[in-house]
């Protein structure tokens, strides 16, 4: 079925094992899923534009300490806090992305602002957060980034010498939105605090055009999640446009053959939302789950975390 | 003509204009691109890897003070050197890339340490230097990459308020290398210092996979020398690739499509070197020039500048 507007999110892909999540927890996800896509869906419908739904679905998910980005990202190897985070505009192909940033709340929102007020598409560190400070970008102190449960994990990684994932059961920390408005417009944003104990400037495939985020209104609008250095190699985003531009596959096929067989024969774990011109919406992933939810047009809101 | 082995390289898009360039200075660009691609071609010829080829290539080309990557690179606007490099290996899809560093000779060679000896692919800043130093890279003071003509650039630059690129007239600094080597490997790699004035932690699109530098052999090797957030925003390198795998376009139909179509569309310049599996090579360019060079299997070398 195909809508005049939609939005699909994702809070990372890879999840909590089953045995290990109680429904106190899985209802705090869901709480946050629905939240966020309520946020973005309110503005689609009053005739918004696609970028203001995906910026504000991501800072809801930002603000929620239980997700990999914003408030609740995890520490690199120096027990600092280094974020990514990019936007994409599928109608002039306008795109902005900002990396290694540690001291500004809300990494999607100063995306725009490089897309929206600088000349340039990727700004890294402490230039990122200069630029942040000119334009007036909420910063904070690093203790907003504090979670105990971070904290723990990172203490865990550092002992086991390991760059960790989300969780300890496998969890790729990011959080994304996508979104096709009544305009017809297309748009994508992904955020992410990256990996436990990763090294000092390591950046993955979310503030990458084309690889962790694309949109192009010819095509469709994605935002990926999963193991970034295998998402990097395999420019996944803009490969699932390029498969239904050049050679005329459909959202899902594209998605499928991106993420269940070139991903996997690669060794890439992960996940990603889509959306397309007509609305069709797709969410795969190879891992075990993927935190995500999903809504067409004036249906109800769909918000799953397993396989089903 | 296809052939067993091939390199194609290049010191980046636009050039001095022909009313500026003196025979002196001609000479001097037409001897650094003989050298750089001779030094590759004789890996080629005797049986090594195209990876090793394109890196000897872009060190080669970041040793000459006067292309803008490595020694001679321009200054950021606080007066410092901000260098990326990355390269791509087309059996494998492995990938190493390296954003804003300041103290690295070579940042090619620090590029293809993140490749082999990393479980990342991009990384940026201090904790790419970290890096390099740990992985015994040679890092040099400041003053190693310092040339008189960069610092009047940056200081007519600062004066004007403006960003401005590798000559006055508009010229797009970047070096690259791409290669066939006779087991029928693709690799590209490319370096550059970026540009003059440009905002702190600005990145284009050299070390951004996909974007700047992309190899697989299922299709080609490519290195993109242009105004690089264009080059991001159109995901330059993956497009020309999946037009060929996915239309089924030549590499010069690509590669023209790409850079002569739909680069000038979104209002990018600038130019890219691209081979194939068959050892066939493009060198489009939408600006006055390119400073290039190519060499099929033992054909004599080929060393351009102008449209002719």
């Amino acid at each position: 079925m195909t809508t005049s507007f939609g939005i699909a999110i994702h809070g990372g892909a890879g999840t909590i094992l089953r045995s290990a999540m109680t429904d106190a927890l899985q209802s705090q996800y869901t709480n946050a899923l629905e939240a966020a896509l309520s946020a973005g869906h309110a503005i689609l419908m009053a005739g918004g534009s696609s970028l203001d739904a995906v910026e504000a679905v991501v800072v809801s998910l930002e603000d929620f300490p239980l997700f990999n980005a914003g408030k609740g990202s995890v520490l690199n190897h120096e027990g600092k806090y280094e974020m990514d985070a990019a936007i994409m505009c599928g109608k002039s192909l306008a795109a902005g992305a900002i990396g290694a940033v540690s001291s500004v709340k809300n990494p999607v929102v100063l995306a725009r602002r490089v897309m929206d007020k600088s000349e340039h598409v990727l700004l890294f560190g402490a230039g990122a957060e200069q630029f942040a400070t000119e334009q007036g970008v909420t910063l904070v102190d690093q203790e907003y980034f504090y979670t105990e449960g971070r904290f723990s994990q990172w203490q865990e990684a550092l002992k086991l010498h390991k760059v960790m994932l989300d969780h300890s059961d496998k969890k790729f920390g990011t959080v994304g939105a996508v979104a096709l408005d009544i305009h017809g417009n297309l748009a994508a944003a992904t955020s992410t605090g990256g990996m436990t104990n990763k090294r000092y400037g390591r950046v993955g495939d979310s503030p990458v055009i084309g690889a962790g985020t694309y949109a192009d209104n010819k095509t469709c609008a994605i935002s990926c999640t999963g193991h970034g250095e295998y998402f990097l190699r395999a420019v996944v985003a803009h490969d699932v446009s390029c498969l239904m531009e050049y050679k005329g596959l459909s959202l899902q096929d594209a998605c499928d053959l991106v993420v269940n067989d070139k991903l996997v024969k690669l060794g890439g774990e992960g996940g990603l939302i889509a959306i397309d011109t007509l609305g069709n919406i797709a969410l795969p992933f190879n891992s075990e789950g993927m935190y995500r939810g999903s809504r067409s047009g004036i249906d109800p809101a769909v918000v799953r975390i397993y396989k089903d």
